[in-house]
């Protein structure tokens, strides 16, 4: 077993194992595949009847989706790319929903034709879009949530308020389509389960009102949110589950089916980045903090740095050495490439351009964002365990 | 000739007459490699005998290198990728200078042996690594201005304090470098050469101190800086660029090697991106703003939308309709990838799914941002007119 314990730092052995070791000359993101069915069967256990349905945004890398079509996993897929991801890699069409709202036709149609029957709409014109190019298909309306506690709360850029759930249902069923059901997202990196309980008062409210209405629910999406270990310690992924699916059976009774789309949740402790510093340096002779620049930044692999919002550890080779405060940036001659700095990092005084800087718990939302070279920097590069 | 007019929206009729007649499946950034070449001369024009270094980083697609070769450009290379790049198109390792503060070891002696003899630094451990790999090399110290009235001021990520640069002549000078001159940067997208003034006031008082502690001083990077059209009234080039160097040349006298280094200033105006309007909506029927949702967003090619610092412009064939204020967006899953939503974007109220929209003067920080495939949405597509 490779499981350590949330709240410690190493969360797999065969991932510090190999970092020990390993020799890269560009940052490397490794994943330790087998942490990902780990923590796919310690989500199940806690979800219980719901379904996982994977989000492929947060890693598409291909071992990942092979593996989790062999786990028996369900996939949330953000474009036709996706889909075609997962079809490659040997899932059920009939397991994959296409949960953007924001979808172009002929993707609608890809997506029909390939077998998907489940899709996510929060406006008349999707609606539209979709009775056009998947004729009779299910749909779920997403709402808009605001009531967030989570540590990077979404924008207002996805569902409908829930005022005009009710007039898309109806146009839903006008359209020839199937409504069956709500989403939403309690927020990305929701840490602790209670969190949820105000935003599930809110939908349950809408679901109650829709069934009063005569609409015969049978799909809730609860969406994302299920957190990593980021520093701050959170809940087992099984108990986590397990406490997120009491509040919502509490609130909604027996749902014939309720769908559950972890990403970062999922693959984010399963995988570490190996990476370099290139250069230690003050402004001025009385600075009181160094900056740090690595051979990794925001438009390399950790965009999600913006704002400062997701907050990674690190770890190197000289960790036994005194510490001190660093401002982190990463390699661009983008002066928004600055990882940390409103909040430095602690790292060794010792530190120096070449030393190993390993950047733990990385295995969700970092290859994928990777630019396609900016600057000249290659993407970021994966190795799979 | 193409070039119209700054403040006018047509800056290229061959652009235009490609836009209005192309179909495409996806975002595509179309370039006018003629464009570029009337740039390069028109900046020539008024640089005067100021080398132009174009800054590779703003757009690195391989013809526009080799055009810029051929016209007898510079370059200012950001890694070892871009200094790759330029050889490979024909360029003399000594027209390169490698700018980036921040290098790994390797990749300066890379440089090195490649013929590359001109690098930045901003700190000791900098200068010691080229030392170590470029023995001999001349360096410039990029010194940190706060004072920019930038569009995009830039952080303090680059550059050291005033009060640093003499040590690190010194440092230079110890390590058997040739530490020949200062660089700086007034930030990107500095609409009115007045903006300058201070700026070079600035590193003008470091300049004299240098020279009456004994260092000969050659070398006078002006950076970037250089306006592009993106809705607000710029000066032309050749003018902007005259105006620039007359604030220099009050300022420094006769400086045997002054460089400028544009990227924006040079390549914005030479590209349009052919996006489609995805989903048109509203969150609620009382709500007064649409979102617009388009099929490229913050991580397929508009980065620089982030905190909606740089404001495109937007042109659709429905534009002599009325016109509406819409909350803009991408279309990935990520809540972040919104563009503009503080300052709405105006546009036509009969806008619907499907519709063209073409994104003005986005040559520049464009293609290059893409990443691999966020959301499983393929790269920016670049076509060269």
């Amino acid at each position: 077993m490779t499981h350590v314990a949330h709240g410690a730092f190493a969360l797999s052995s065969r991932l510090d194992a190999f970092a020990a070791t390993a020799v890269v000359d560009r940052p490397t993101l490794v994943l330790d595949i087998e942490r990902v069915s780990m923590q796919y069967r310690a989500l199940k256990a806690g979800l219980g009847f719901a379904r996982i349905h994977y989000a492929v945004k947060a890693n598409p890398t291909r071992e990942i989706i092979e593996r989790l079509v062999a786990e028996g996993s369900c996939f949330d897929a953000a474009s036709r790319g996706e889909i075609e991801l997962c079809l490659s890699q040997g899932a059920d069409a009939a397991h994959i929903s296409f949960g953007n709202t924001v979808k172009k036709a002929g993707d609608i149609a890809f997506a029909h034709q390939a077998g998907v029957t489940l899709f996510a709409a929060d406006a008349e014109e999707e609606l539209e879009k979709i009775a056009d190019n998947a004729p009779g298909a299910e749909v779920y309306i997403r709402v808009l949530v605001e009531n967030s506690q989570a540590d990077w709360p979404l924008s207002r850029k996805f569902g409908c308020r829930a005022t005009m759930v009710p007039e898309l249902f109806d146009r839903a069923v006008a359209l020839g389509l199937r409504p069956v059901g709500l989403s939403f997202h309690v927020g990305s990196q929701t840490r602790r389960p209670e969190m949820w309980a105000g935003v599930l008062d809110h939908v349950a409210e809408i679901w109650r009102g829709l069934q009063a209405a005569g609409h015969e629910l049978s799909v809730l999406n609860i969406g994302g949110g299920f957190p990593a270990f980021y520093g701050d310690a959170v809940e087992t992924p099984t108990r986590y589950g397990a406490q997120v699916m009491d509040l919502v059976t509490e609130r909604f009774g027996a749902v014939p089916r309720v769908m559950a789309e972890p990403g970062r949740g999922m693959v984010a402790e399963a995988g570490l980045i190996l990476a370099e510093a290139v250069l230690v340096s003050k402004k001025s002779a009385d600075d009181t903090h160094r900056w740090v620049y690595l051979d990794i930044g925001r438009f390399s692999g950790l965009a999600e740095t913006e704002g400062e919002a997701i907050r990674y550890q690190f770890t190197t080779p000289r960790d036994h050495d005194a510490m001190g405060p660093c401002i982190l940036a990463g390699p661009s001659c983008d002066s928004a490439d600055v990882l940390y700095e409103k909040r430095p990092v602690m790292l060794p005084m010792t530190l120096k351009a070449g030393d190993r800087v390993v950047i733990r718990n990385t295995g969700a939302y970092t290859s994928a964002y990777s630019s396609v070279g900016f600057n000249g920097f290659p993407p970021l590069d994966v190795i799979v365990l």
